[in-house]
């Protein structure tokens, strides 16, 4: 492991991280949702001005996959991560349209470490992305697992 | 608006509905985490070994995306379905690995009228995606909106 690998001891509450930003494109809102939410209002223009969204947005799960993406780029690469057992409260609170640059930021919620593995602690965090305007488009909070450092 | 749609007074609490199957393609398990969750676990047949998922796994994102496909195929798509506020619970119970089958069903766990919009109903339901082996994977609960039956 190298050393320069965030542990879970170099999550402490309180801490936060930006992430971001990442442009949403057009093409690739549509090709997420033929594959996996091929609801007309993430597929087609027309449907989408007659739906509560107003014109074509994102599939919510492509708004969540576009977090992960971030977040992986922000520091989950950088970190001994070993995945998560989930997430609640997941709220989509804001359409998210191609062209709208989004970003976010973490709060470590809580730390602790785990008592069935040793070797190994859980943080908590709250995950905020906004777009270009400052508007929250989609929350959510959750524990990711962690290595701890290596001797300590 | 057909008359075949599902509308929100066709959900009633209590109600079960199947989804699925779905196998998992190693290829779209590869080119998901690429674009989403390029964690080594869900990209590298070694890394994953070393990992707590013992060999390469599907993102978690994946995972919740393809409940959404089998969801939309099952019933969204017949649905006269306004979106999701929100999701709760979501747990990935158990690593999802390529050339697994899955499947699932959901529970209405309640439905009420909106307050803010006559049109609009909301159903709160349960989902539950297992593998072939019936091992849950997956669960969540969350809120859909639906358009209530015209002139009901």
């Amino acid at each position: 492991m190298a050393d320069h690998l965030l542990y879970w001891e170099d999550f402490a509450q309180g801490q936060t991280r930006p992430y971001g930003p990442l442009t949403v494109q057009r093409e690739e809102v549509l090709a997420f949702a033929r594959q996996f939410d091929p609801q007309p209002f993430h597929l087609d223009d027309e449907a989408a001005a007659a739906s509560l969204f107003g014109r074509l947005a994102a599939s919510g799960w492509h708004t969540a996959a576009m977090t992960m993406r971030m977040m992986c780029e922000a520091y989950l690469l950088d970190a001994a991560s070993l995945g998560s057992p989930g997430l609640d409260q997941l709220r989509w609170h804001h359409p998210v349209y191609p062209g709208d640059t989004l970003s976010g930021q973490l709060t470590v919620l809580a730390t602790r470490a785990s008592e069935k593995r040793p070797e190994m602690g859980l943080v908590q965090s709250r995950w905020e992305t906004l777009n270009q305007h400052g508007v929250l488009v989609m929350s959510m909070e959750g524990w990711g697992m962690f290595r701890r450092r290596p001797g300590s």
